[in-house]
C-alpha cells in the first residue's frame, strides 16, 4: 500500500446527492491527490454523472457496476441480506479481494458498518468498531478525535476501552500526536462521577498502560485542546457530533443577521470577509471529511448522508492517510505487542 | 405568592465566586427585580461581601446563618446528613416552612438536588425531577427548554415522559409558547432509531395525550428553534449544555483571532463592536440564568458553579417567574386533571 497509489472504492449511490456529488468529489480526489478511485454503483447513473465532467475521459474512471442500494430507512442487517450486489457490499468487496486499498461511503452508515463487519471482520483484540470524528479546537492546527460517534448505541466499559487505545494509535499515527491525551467524555471530572458505564470505564482507563488517560472530559472541555481522543459511547457522541456541525453553521448565520444590521455593521461585514472565510474554515465540517470506522479490517470512511462534492474529496483524503499510516497494521500489532511503534516500516 | 414580593432564600455559600458574586448578583435583583432575597450562609462572610455595596445599607438585606456548606468533592446524601446546618438545606427549609418562596444557588448540584427531594419532596406524579436548561435558538426571540440536564444520569422512559409533561407546562407558561412542541434527543428521525431507552420512550410520548410530541430531535435539531422542548437523561443532556457553552465562548475567541489578523480586520473588528456584542447576548449562558429543578414540591433554580453576578441575578428573574406563573401549581394539577389550564389565577 504506497502512498501514491491508494485504491478507493466509492460508493456512489450512497448519501443524500448521489451520484452526482459522490462522483464530482471523487473525481476532484484523484485529480488532486494522486490516488486511484473506482466509483461502486449504477454504471448508467455515474456514466450520467460522469458527462458532466468534461475535464476528464471516461477512460479515466473505473466503474464498478453494483445494481442495488440499501436505502436509508432499511433496517441493516436484513437488507445486506436481501440485496448482495448493494454497492455498499461490493464495494466492501473489493477491499476484502485485495483489489481496493479502502471503501468511502456517505450512504446509510448502519449499512456500511454491517457490510464491513460482514464482508472484513473485526480486527483481533476488537470487540466492535468504532467511528471516530475529528473536531477542530480552540487551539490553532489543534484537532481532537471523539469516537465513538454513531456505531454502537450502547457500549460496554471494555469497548470504550478498546476505542480509547484504537483512537490514540490513530491520533498519534495519522493526527501526528506524540503521546495523545485521553478523556473519557462524562458530567463531572471526578472519577465518582458519571452513571454505572463511566465508573467502570474509568478505572479501565487508568489502568491501562498503553494510553495515556488524563481524566474525565466534560463537555465544556471537548473543544478546548486539553485532549487529543475523547471516548464515548455512540449515542452520546452521535448527538454531540451533529450537534457541534449544527452550532458552527447557525453561529454564522446569526452573525450575517446582526451584521445586516446597520451601516456600520454593512462596511465592517465587507472587511471582515476574508476573516469570515477563514473562520469558517476551521468551524466546517466539510474540511473534516467523515469519520473512520475502527476496528474491521479494513479502511472504511463513513461520511455524512449530506455530504456534498467538497467532503467527499476530503473522506478521501482520510483513506488515504490511513493507509498510508498504515492505521490497521498498528491496530493489529498492539493485540499482540502493545509497542504499535513497531510495526515494520 | 404575587408577583411584586417573591421572597427567594439565596445559597450565599454555594459555587466558585462565593459568597462575593452571589451576594452581588443577589443585591442587583433585589434592587432591580422588586424581589424580596434572603442570604444564607455565614453570617461574618455575607457582612463581609456586602460591605463592598455602598449602596445598600445593611438593614435593607436579610441575612439567614447557617454555618455549614456542603463541599463540591461531597457525596450529597451522606454530606446532608452530617451537616443539617449546611446552607442549601437550610435554604430549602425556609421554602417548606413558607418563609421563603424559591431557593437558588450555584454550588454543588448533586446537593441541591437531594436537598430539595428530602426537605420539600417531589409534586404527585413525578418520580424523579429533572433540570430544565433554556437555549437559545436559530430563530430570533425563540428558545427551547431541555431537560433533563443533569439531575439524573441513569432514566427510565417513564421518567423522560414525565420530563415532556413538566416541560410542557413550563414553555407554555413560563416560555408563553402556545402549543409546546415536544421532541425527543435521538440519533435518527425514525422511531426505529436509538438505544433501547429511546425506542420505549418514543412509544410513550407518542401515545400521551398532554403533550404535543412531534419525533425525534437530532444533535443537528436542538437548535433550529423546530422543538419547544427536548427531552433526554441527565447524563446527555449535561454534556450537551456544557458543550454548548463553551462553544459559544469558543466561537467569540476564534472570531476574535481571525478579526486580530490585519488593518482590514481591525477596521472590521472597530464597526463589528455592537453587533458582536448583540451577538454574544445571544448566545451567552449569563442571559439564561440557570435550570430549573421541575418535579420537587417548591422552586428551585440550580445555577452553574461558575456563576458570577449577573448569572445569580437572571437566574433570580427565572425563579420570579416561575413564582408568577404558578408552574409547580399548573404540574399538580395536571397529575389530577390533565389541563393544566383550570388552575386558578
Amino acid at each position: 500500500m504506497g502512498s501514491t497509489s491508494a485504491r478507493i472504492a466509492v460508493d456512489a449511490m450512497g448519501g443524500d446527492h448521489a451520484p452526482a456529488e459522490i462522483v464530482a468529489g471523487a473525481i476532484r480526489a484523484q485529480q488532486e491527490l494522486g490516488v486511484e478511485v473506482l466509483l461502486v454503483g449504477d454504471r448508467d447513473q455515474i456514466s450520467l454523472a460522469l458527462k458532466q465532467h468534461t475535464n476528464i475521459s471516461p477512460s479515466q474512471v473505473q466503474i464498478i457496476h453494483a445494481e442495488e442500494v440499501v436505502e436509508m430507512g432499511e433496517e441493516p442487517l436484513t437488507a445486506l441480506k436481501r440485496k448482495p450486489k448493494a454497492s455498499i457490499r461490493v464495494a466492501m468487496d473489493l477491499v476484502k479481494n485485495n483489489q481496493a486499498d479502502a471503501v468511502v461511503s456517505a450512504g446509510h452508515s448502519g449499512a456500511a458498518m454491517a457490510a464491513a463487519l460482514l464482508r472484513l471482520g473485526r480486527l483481533p483484540g476488537i470487540d466492535r468498531p468504532a467511528i471516530g470524528a475529528v473536531f477542530p479546537t480552540a487551539m490553532l492546527n489543534k484537532s481532537v478525535l471523539i469516537l465513538d460517534v454513531g456505531a454502537n448505541v450502547d457500549c460496554r466499559p471494555k469497548f470504550l476501552e478498546q476505542f480509547a487505545v484504537m483512537g490514540s494509535i490513530y491520533s498519534q499515527y495519522v493526527l501526528g500526536m506524540s503521546e495523545p491525551k485521553v478523556g473519557l467524555l462524562n458530567i463531572g471530572e471526578e472519577a465518582c462521577k458519571g452513571n454505572e458505564q463511566s465508573l467502570k470505564t474509568y478505572q479501565l482507563l487508568e489502568q491501562n498502560s498503553q494510553i495515556t488517560f488524563i481524566g474525565n472530559a466534560e463537555g465544556r472541555d471537548v473543544l478546548t485542546g486539553k485532549f487529543d481522543v475523547i471516548v464515548c459511547d455512540g449515542f452520546v457522541g452521535n448527538i454531540l457530533l451533529k450537534f457541534a456541525e449544527a452550532v458552527g453553521e447557525i453561529v454564522l448565520q446569526t452573525l450575517k443577521e446582526e451584521l445586516s444590521a446597520g451601516w456600520q455593521g454593512k462596511l465592517g461585514a465587507t472587511l471582515l470577509k476574508p476573516s469570515l472565510r477563514r473562520f469558517k474554515q476551521r468551524v466546517d465540517h466539510v474540511e473534516h471529511g467523515g469519520g473512520l470506522l475502527l476496528g474491521v479490517a479494513g479502511v472504511c470512511i463513513i461520511s455524512h448522508g449530506s455530504s456534498q462534492a467538497p467532503s467527499i474529496k476530503s473522506a478521501i483524503r482520510l483513506a488515504k492517510e490511513a493507509i498510508d499510516h498504515q492505521v490497521l497494521d498498528r491496530i493489529k500489532v498492539w493485540d499482540q505487542n502493545p509497542d504499535p511503534s513497531e510495526v515494520s516500516n
